[in-house]
Order: structure tokens, then C-alpha cells, then sequence
């Protein structure tokens, strides 16, 4: 092995720790009687799409040579079974990036969906959407070769803000308006249930993305950027996001100063290989701030994205992706004076959203027909763990005759 | 340093966080009277079989030249003061190893057994059953010798199927069948106080677990086949366990899914290297179901092996060691059609049950005339945290007056 | 890529991950009505410390060649736009120390302290002591050239004896006597609301400790030498820690024993490469015995370290220094036969510390004195978290009708 191999090797576990750290995110942001609901989305996610990944997800994600087109034949490795054991790190690399990309949109419909809906939303999403369009990003398709076809720089899409961000932010807005609002939605409904939990998930999901970020580096430089800049957006953020509470009057928080972090990373995901440090660090304020205002559109729009998929990882994800058009080295419009790359980013960040948003938008279609989609409201209402999967949270408090076999 | 040891480093810290993972995931299994008692249990276990690694564990652990028996002299690296420092990294492997394996048998004897009583069993368990069972496994020992003896291929063990799974589970059903059941046992009794701190500890178990598996492969291909095997099998498992509940009209839950994923990871620790992706898929599904179905035997059969220790790692360390026999590469019953292999697998997979349960036995009884093992039924049923460690597990409710000086 | 840069870039996420660890570790150890702040002081020192360090903190970190004095000139380096790529992992890497360094403070102020004063304070008490000193000890300073100066060996403190632990115990001891005691504070009171949340905390603070020692080893036996020591003196530390209350009537529990683990690893920090792991053993038993006395203390002398900064940090940061002066390899008293290293462990430990203590006492006296540092006492009582953050740690019990829209 080699040193970039092991590099790969541990941020394939740094990622893979990442969708248990949203399980845990989300899992903590929804109310006491969804807790079980939530994190069983970001579990079952893991077990579908890593099914389906080693089955033909890896084949659809990349085009080989004399491929075009949409998606990658899904049989060419199917199973894994011609697949080259020293491409291997990568196919696992692979596989988790496809795991939390998925469950990433699950946040959008907490409270309300039953777990067989879920997963077969999954599922589909997973095989019509998020294979292709990593193919499309990193495996030779469209938005690789624009550049090319336009005569400017080519996109820059370092860990996915297209393929990941907007991506799943775009389809959580589809998922949310197919499934409609919550019983009671409403501003300050709905509280976190454990802001200890928050932080347990946000911290996981830091941690994880400097692999997510870095995984794939190989010069010692490049690594070296990732790293600092995947430290520097995030800790603007968390500031970004305090300074604009207080002064608009909130109280500063946890939730807030975690989801600050979490939009810093989403904007630093596409770019940290290619900003400087300071405009990494100006790019972070600028995302906790525009995520800490974004968050409170869902109210005035309409839409249930209950735990704001929309409001961090859409947004977060357009800001870093198109600020790499003015601030990226030597083609930004800022940077080297020219508007190429920033052309080829606003094409790549709005193909990818309305391809996301549409197709999302007929697959949730689709499962509500087939399903229902939403679990009945007096099930929401009552609580959709008891109902629907027969084990609550927590049990604090334990009847006093509860170890008494008399009792029974 | 070269890449393969930083990657056994990375690993070691992988493997560290293991058994906390496991005071986690054991903690919020048990009721909310008994989780510092049952995360004290891992704990300890770091501190006692971490120290004595250092002092004679190491060295019983492996054969020198020279020597063979019953387990490596336990002086020749006594406090690893003679021992070459290029060797360390390993040291410190297997010291984690070590830890994680004594702490995983405590699940089996929740709510009812004193700090000490544990401590005195797990040191002297470590020293008279794990160390000597690595040797033989990893050693140089009978195990990894019997195919010579017997003309057929080699056991093979990654990463502990006999070693660690089936070893603490047979030691756990000793363990649990000298200390007897709990007050009130019963199925649906006991319900786990904390999905969240499950859900938690079952992921540091799987992140930890791409370093437990692989920490020390050396070729790319190898790594990365052992990646995509240790994602693939507990992403099957998980849906292995989920369909099973659905079938049997059991609601589908974290638990479910998280103690799936457990044993899917159980049945890939011996064979991630010897598989192909597409059976690892096979052999996690597989496994998913029969936990599911095999945790319900203890009520059946009347032991209280109170978190399935015997029902996840027994069970499915069984099934991954013998699941070898059929679909190893080349040298399966299916793969290379000859049964070989499956004999070897067969005889090292119940050499070690046999020996980990009669010892363990023993030391259990040992233990129990010395302390008692058990604490008083009193203790239990007004709870072990507050009687026995004075701390419990969570304060969530002060009373009003608690900050007030005059209440004192 | 070197091997080396690989395991600077992973110990990076390592120690990344322990300042969430330390808000996790801090906010199970207050009441209940505290955890928000608590946790905030954590998130926000990242947030603060990690922007400084990128805009001149890293410049302050080190003295490059003709520079000598206070600090490093904190303009070479201002924004890293003038910096080196091929250092940046390195620069990652000292940012994550500058982190948690400062967030370890933050303990001895709990439930009292608003979170612009405690801002405040970090980001001039990063600026004025962590960046300075950190300059001392690892940049060139004063402290690394003090053997040569005086004729001994060099100063021995590999990830920060000095610079982390005692520094940020003496700005803790100087921070909780000018804050003041909380309401109500006697042996006994303020008890952890969440032991799980201690453990989960105390988990990925020893996790993230293998970077945070070895992180920056290059030859394969060192690596494997701290490896070793980071296991082996938390391991004997949880056994000292346990004993130590055992043997004074203290029933064993798990904040004890993850306390313990703390302090073994924060004796180990400035010695895991120059000790053998039988003396680390012994180390580690020392630091957890006497840190299990020294909590005690702060009751005994009247200042109101809140979670036992001082008693943890201070303490065992003295002890792992001092103690090397006389177990060193080759040049302790005991193993050298000569004074001269346990001088300069000496001069340098209690220089740190009365630096620190001194210029803490300043800030925070200056902090006082614009923002009154402490919230009114009875935003303390009814707490913080409601009063000062709108925010609660835990929403666990809804009220019946608050999903009902009828309700509102």
C-alpha cells in the first residue's frame, strides 16, 4: 500500500462514521416521540444504498471507456465480481459518500413517513439520481467535460456540492412538498428534543469530513489546503451564524453554533482544495450567516423541510459552488478576472438541482401513490415510534414495580 | 514509518474506541438503574486488561521461537521491557483487541454482578483464556497449524471469528449461566433505556471495526477487499434483520437494525479478506436473520445472557467461521469443492467454544465462591448504580431548591 | 504524500475531535441547566481559536530564523496567504491544539459565565498566552533552548505538558477565583446530569489522544512507543483513580474512573516517547491516585474550579513533567543519575504556570471589568440555558396537545 492509499483507506472510516453522526444530528432535532422514526431513516439508508451500491451503484457511477450518456452501465461490475480488488479502497470510498448522501434527505420528513416508504424512496432516489449524477461529477460524464465543451475552466467540484449538497438539498424540497407539513408546523414548533445529541452528530460529521473532504488528496500541499480549509469555513461559520442571532435579536445556542458548523462544511465541500484560507475563512461567515437567515424560509414558503436540508445543504451548497466562481485560484471572476468558471458553476449547480428536484419530485410522487407516503396523522400525533415501530427513545423513568416478578 | 504502520496506528486508535463504543451500546440496553454499572464493566476492562497486556499478556500471546503449548511464556516481554520498539505498533494493536474482547462477555451478566466480582473475572479470564487464544489463532499456535497437520488448507481468522466472537460468547454463556437470571426476566422485560446511546455506540463499534478488520492488511487489494466487505455485510445485515422482524410481524426498530449491523460485522470478522463482495452481501443477510432470530433462544432455553451476547457474537461468529468452509476463495466447499477447509473451520470454531465455555465456567464458579458474583436481590431491584456505585446514570430533574444555599 | 503526512492528516481529525469530546465530557458533568453554555464554551473556542490561528496565530506560534522574544511576529504568516502549502498539515494540525487547549479552560467556569465574556476571554487569552507559549515550548523559545543555556539535557515535553495542560489548568485556576463560586457550591452539590454523557465524551477525548501524542512521529518505534504509553497510562490511571476511592470508603463509578483515564493521559502527553510502558504503567497509577485526591481541593482551599481543571489538568500536567525528570530513558535522575533534567522539567513547568496564572488573572480581571463576567445570580439559579441561550438541553416530555394545532 501506498501512503495516499492509506490515506483513502481512513477517510473511508471517517466518512462511514458520518451518516451515524447524522443519524444522531437529526435524530436529536426532532421531538422525543420521532427519535426512533429519524434515526432508523439514516440506518436503513446505510443498509439499502450500500446494498445497492456494491450490487451496481459503483458501475452506474462512473462511465468507462466508450461510455456515455446518462449513468454508467450498471452491470459492468455488478457485484463487484470483475471489479479489479485495487480499485476496492475507492469502491468503499465510494459507498459511503452514497450512504449519507441519501440520508441526507430524510431530514426534510421527520415525523410524518413510515419506514417502508422510506426506503423504497431510497432506494430509487439511489439508483436514478445519485449514481448518475456521480457520475456525472467525478466519473467522466457532462459536468466534467463542460469546461471543455465551453472553452472555459472546467467545473470544480472538490467532495460535492453539486453531486452531494444540492443534490440531496434539492430533493429533500421535493420530498417535503410531497409529503406536506407536520401537524402543527409552525415557527418555535417542534423543538429539539436533545441538544446533546445535536452536538454528538454535528461533532461526528466534522470529524468525518475532513476525510469526506480530503480522502482523495494525494500531494502533500493539496492535502494540506483541504485540511485547514475544512477547519477554517466551519469555525467562521459557527461565528457567522452567533453574530447574525444576536443581531437580530436570538439567543445564541447550540443548535445554532452546530448547524453554523454544518453549513461551513457543506460551503467549503466543493472548494477547499481550491480557495485560499482567508476566503475560506470568508466564505464560512458567509455561509453560517446566510444559513441562520435561510432556515426561517421553510415558514414563510410554505414547505416542511422539517430539520432544514433545504436551509444548509441546498443553500450552503449553491453558496460554496458558486463562490468558487469569484474567489477560486487563478479563474475566479475576482481572482483571475474572468467569468468562465463562474459560468460553468452556475450550470453544473442549477443542472444538478433541477434534474435532483424534478426526478425527486416524480419519485415521491411514485411512492405516495404505491404507499401513502405519510403515516396517518393520528399515528403522527400519538407518536410514530410507539405506533409504527413499537420502541421509544428512552425509558427514564421505570414503573417502581417494574423488577418485581409479582408484578407480572 | 512506513504506510502500512501508520495504517496499523490509525487502526489501534479505530479499535480504542471500540470498547467505550461497547460501554455505550451495553448502556443503553440496560434499564436507567443499571448503566453505570454496565459502562463501568467496559471501562474496567480497559484498565485491567490494558495493564495487564503490558505486563505478561503481550507475551503470552504469541510463540516464539522455540517455544508451543498451552500459550507464550509470559516472561520473556514482561512490562515490554526487552522488547524491540519497532514492534510496538502491534503491541498496541493488540492491546485493543484485547480490552474489547474481555469487555464484550459483560453484556451478559447485566444488573446483578458487582464491580469486583467482574474485575477479579476479567483479569483472570484474559489471562487464562484470551491470551492463550490468540496464540493459538494468531500466534503460531494449534489453530493456525492445523492444516498442516491435517492436509487441508489453513484456518483462516482475519480478525477474530474464533479469537474474539465465538471466545467472549461462550464465555458469556458460562458467565451468565453461573450468575443465574435476573429478577423478573422475562421476554420484553428489561427494555433498553437509551436507543440514542445504542444507536451511538453501535457506531463507534462500526467505525472502529474498518480498523479492527483491517488494520493489518498490507496490499492495496487486499485493504480495500476487506473495506468493502466489512460496509457490504452489515449493510446486508441490517436489512437481513429488518425483513425477519417484518416477516414475523415484529415492528421494525433502531435496536433491530443496530444489533443487525453488530452481527453482520461479527460474521465478516474472519472472512473480510476471503470473500468476494457478492457472498459478503449473502453471508450479512444471512446473519442479520439469524441474530434476530437467534436472540430469543435465551428465553426458550433459560439463560439470561442479558444484551445477546451469545446471540450476536456466538452466533454469528459461528456463522462467519464456518461460512468460510463453503465460499472462501478457491478453497471453500462450494468455491473449490473440497471440505477441507469447512473441517478446519469447524474443529477451530468449537475448540475454542469448548475450551472459552469450560474455562470460563470455572473461573465464574471461582469467582462466585470468592465474592458471590451476584449482588443481593435487594440491590438489584432498588438498583445497582445508586446501591452499589452511588451515581446514577442521569439527573435530568433538579429540585428547585438545589442551587439554593438556605436548602442546605 | 509521505506515510508521516498521513498520520499528521489523520491525527489532525483525531484531536479535531476532542474538543466536541470536551463539550460532551464538560456537559455531562454540569446540572442540567447549564449544558447549553457549557457546550457552547467548547463550539465557540472553535470557532474563535480556530479563526485567529489562520489569521495570525500560527504566526505567533513560532519564531522563524532571526526571530526571538515574546511570540513569533504575528504577520509573517497573517491569513497563511504568504505560507507554504507544504506546511499546511502541520498548520491544521497546531490549529486543532489551539482549540482545545483553550476550551479545556473553559470547566472551571460552569453555570455562571455568559458566553461574550467567556468569547472574550478565549480569543485574548489565545492571543496573549496559548500562542506565545506554544512558541516557547515547540517554536524555538525560550523553553526549548533552556538545556543548552544551562548545560542540561533539553527540555522533554512532547504534546504538552506544559503548553495544553498546565497552561490551561493555571488560566482555570485563575479564571474560577475571579469569577467567583457558583450559588450553593459545596462537596456534594452539582452533580453530572448525564453519566453517559461523561463516558461518551471521556471516549473520544482518549481516541482523539493517539494523534494528539503521536501525531506528529516519524520512526516507526516512537510511533509505537507513544502508542503504547497513550494505552498503557489511562489504563493503569482508571485502576489508580478506582482504587484510590475504594480504598478511602468512595464507591467506584464511572465519572471517577473516566476521570481517571483523563489524567493518565494528560501525564502521559509530555512523556509517551521518553518513558518505557512498565514506568508509564507506573505514571499512569500515580496520576490517577492523585487526581482523585487533588479534585478535593478546591473545597478544602475555597476556589470554585468547577469540573476540576485544575485537579485533572494542572496536577496530572505537573506530574507527567516532573515525573520525567526522574524516569526519563537515559537522563532522569533515577535512570541517568543526574539532576539536570528534572531542573529544567522544573523551571519550565513552573514557568508556564506562573505565566499563565498571572496573565489569565489580568484578562480575566480585564473581562470583569467590561462585562461583569458572571451572569446575575438569579439567571444562575433558574438557569442559564433557558435565561441566557433560550435553549434547554432536553425536551423529553411534551406536553400532551403540543401537536395539536388547536393548541396554539
Amino acid at each position: 500500500m501506498e501512503a495516499t492509499d492509506v490515506w483513502t483507506l481512513a477517510s473511508a472510516a471517517l466518512v462511514l462514521i458520518m451518516t451515524p453522526g447524522l443519524a444522531l444530528f437529526y435524530g436529536g432535532l426532532v421531538r422525543v416521540r420521532s427519535v426512533v422514526n429519524m434515526m432508523l431513516f439514516s440506518v436503513s439508508a446505510m443498509g439499502v444504498v450500500g446494498v445497492l451500491w456494491i450490487l451496481f451503484g459503483y458501475s452506474m457511477s462512473y462511465f468507462a471507456d466508450g461510455e456515455s450518456g446518462f449513468a454508467g452501465n450498471p452491470f459492468k461490475d455488478f457485484g463487484l465480481i470483475e471489479t479489479d480488488p485495487a480499485t476496492f479502497i475507492g469502491v468503499g470510498f465510494g459507498a459511503v459518500f452514497a450512504m449519507i448522501t441519501t440520508a441526507l434527505i430524510s431530514g426534510a420528513i421527520a415525523d410524518r413517513v413510515g419506514l417502508g416508504s422510506w426506503v423504497l424512496f431510497a432506494g430509487v432516489w439511489a439508483t436514478l439520481v445519485y449514481f448518475p449524477v456521480a457520475a456525472w461529477v467525478w466519473g467522466g460524464g457532462w459536468i466534467m467535460q463542460l469546461g471543455t465543451w465551453l472553452g472555459t475552466p472546467e467545473v470544480i467540484d472538490l467532495a460535492g456540492g453539486t453531486a452531494i449538497h444540492i443534490n440531496a438539498g434539492a430533493a429533500a424540497l421535493a420530498l417535503a412538498i410531497v409529503a406536506g407539513k407536520r401537524v402543527g408546523f409552525a415557527p418555535g414548533s417542534h423543538k429539539p428534543h436533545s441538544v446533546p445529541l445535536v452536538t454528538i452528530g454535528a461533532a461526528l460529521l466534522w470529524f468525518g469530513w475532513i476525510g469526506f473532504n480530503g480522502g482523495l488528496a494525494t500531494e502533500v500541499g493539496e492535502a494540506g489546503l483541504i485540511l485547514v480549509n475544512t477547519l477554517a469555513a466551519p469555525a467562521a461559520a459557527i461565528l457567522g451564524w452567533i453574530i447574525t442571532d444576536v443581531l437580530r435579536g436570538k439567543k445564541p445556542g447550540v443548535v445554532g453554533a452546530a448547524s453554523g458548523a454544518v453549513g461551513g462544511l457543506v460551503a467549503i465541500t466543493p472548494s477547499a482544495a481550491n480557495l485560499s484560507p482567508l476566503w475560506a475563512l470568508l466564505l464560512g461567515l458567509i455561509a453560517g450567516a446566510a444559513c441562520a437567515l435561510a432556515i426561517d424560509l421553510k415558514y414563510r414558503l410554505g414547505y416542511d423541510d422539517s430539520l432544514d436540508v433545504v436551509g444548509l445543504h441546498l443553500v450552503a451548497g449553491l453558496i460554496g459552488s458558486l463562490y468558487l466562481g469569484f474567489f477560486a485560484f487563478d479563474d475566479g471572476l475576482f481572482t483571475g478576472g474572468n467569468g468562465g468558471l463562474l459560468l460553468v458553476q452556475a450550470i453544473a449547480s442549477f443542472g444538478v438541482l433541477i434534474y435532483s428536484f424534478v426526478v425527486s419530485l416524480l419519485i415521491a410522487l411514485g411512492v405516495k401513490a404505491l404507499t401513502g407516503l405519510r403515516v396517518p396523522s393520528e399515528v403522527e400525533e400519538t407518536g410514530i415510534d410507539s405506533v409504527a415501530h413499537g420502541e421509544e427513545a428512552y425509558a427514564l423513568v421505570e414503573p417502581a414495580e417494574a423488577s418485581l416478578p409479582s408484578a407480572r
